[in-house]
């Protein structure tokens, strides 16, 4: 398989962002400290981080300011998955092969855990050193997490999943359901890396766009096969979860090689994205071949 | 009992205001946005939304930038209760008399709602048509609801308060709980609202965080209070409640008589804060007086 060029150095460089936030924050309540910060640092791949520094580093926007878009939607990535993992919602014991928050703590801490986390990112936003060029556009970029996690994005999404369990949904209303919870936040992870580069076109930024989109939608359907395809030793969690979810997949809607077709598709959508830009998009096109190969 | 000014309009005021930003909304799961909207509209006093406009009108600030500041303030209000009126949390059934977001809707709808409201507070703070000269300073009243609302604010406030169920605690830890659950946001709607205004020296600033400060604790002792001595018809929820659910409060430390005295000292406290200010705070001293002689 394709490997991500320093997705390991991108990995740390996050992590010690969040480790030093966190170590800044006065303590009060020593567990719900702990829960916030096991949310965020039980491991996770960091997509979203990698996928905002690496349009960054093809638009020459500054790693420091990144930083703190990578950081902010990671928080939100963690809230999301702290509530989602939730006896009430898609009640999951394991995470990573780790205890899921309300397992290693309590369903109390792991929702005040999530809360404080969503905070935290707009904390970030509202805080992180950028250069001054970016730090003019600081409302911008909240405005677009905003639009990306809340009601329009990342939690609507979530919503019309819980409401398609087990109800049979289209081809449509499975993709949408997956842009604003999935798609949104990998969008997002682009686009305000790309909201921080001088002189960028709108033209340019719809074509990021359309290669987030691609993407995000490819790694969701990826998703859907590697669920039924792999062992809860690669997954970390127990496969076949969504078949026994009752969750509608693309491999339930368009047969397994349907799916991977659909997946195809999407890879070349995106790398045409890709080929409309004037920049060096290397590490972009390498990151969706990681996508569509990605096993695990 | 001491009638608020206006309290009428400035409810109809933000309620008008919230429904509008709902309506605004594009409508992507009707459960996810009915479940917020029960959660923002039915019914509540408004508390925080009075005290961020008679703030801004002794002050000079428009009632249209603070707008904006009470609204946000208010969605992170509704969104705490959602939260903490869930199983895992306080297991409340009622909530102003009426049946809590997740006996009404469900607890994942609960819990999304309110993680929607979250994002929505920072979404009006983001978004707001505030004045050119308010505009300027919308990173500071986001800092400012972050550091109110998040783990070092309301959130770590109500992990405290979770902790200390069934404990033993002392009386400032009883004051470090209250003033970080309940207070840091009713101190950010006076100092949010200061914010606005021109020409406001750090010393008023000071004055009026110590008359919230102290008025938000003397309205935890007035609920603590009315929790033993009011029916469950006039409170709309359990009486008692406190009690039952093994909470810490002033008069369990103080006894009814030491609790009142210590509401009468906060309420002297805030008064003498005010009279510092160079402003007419007519209104603030009658809100002051308003939370120390309410019943219900």
């Amino acid at each position: 398989m394709e490997l991500l060029t320093d997705l390991n150095g991108i990995q740390t460089r996050t992590d010690q962002y969040l480790i030093t936030k966190l170590d800044s924050l006065a303590v009060n309540d020593e567990k719900l400290l702990a829960a916030m910060r096991y949310g965020l640092l039980i491991g996770g791949k960091r997509m979203r981080p990698y996928l905002a520094h690496i349009t960054g580093q093809s638009l020459g926007v500054s790693a420091t300011d990144i930083d703190g878009i990578a950081a902010a939607i990671e928080c939100i990535h963690a809230y999301s998955l702290l509530h989602d993992d939730l006896p009430a919602m898609d009640d999951d014991d394991l995470r990573r092969g780790q205890p899921t928050c309300h397992k290693a703590y309590d369903e109390a801490t792991a929702i005040l855990a999530g809360d404080s986390l969503q905070t935290l990112a707009f904390d970030i936003l509202a805080n992180h050193p950028f250069s001054p060029a970016v730090a003019e556009k600081r409302i911008t970029l909240i405005q677009q997490l905003v639009k990306a996690s809340g009601y329009q994005g990342m939690c609507g999404g979530q919503a019309l999943d819980l409401a398609a369990t087990g109800e049979q949904i289209s081809l449509s209303q499975l993709e949408q359901l997956h842009a604003l919870k999935t798609g949104a936040l990998l969008e997002a992870s682009v686009l305000m890396a790309a909201e921080c580069a001088h002189n960028i076109s709108t033209e340019e930024k719809q074509a990021l766009a359309t290669f987030a989109q691609r993407v995000g939608l490819a790694y969701q359907v990826r998703d859907d096969i590697i669920d039924i395809t792999s062992s809860e030793e690669e997954l970390g969690k127990p496969a076949g979860s969504d078949v026994n979810a009752n969750k509608s997949t693309y491999p339930a809607l368009l047969g397994l090689t349907g799916a991977q077709q659909k997946a195809d598709d999407l890879y070349q959508q995106a790398l045409q994205a890709l080929a409309s830009l004037p920049y060096n998009t290397q590490n972009l096109s390498e990151f969706a071949t990681f996508i569509i190969e990605r096993t695990s």
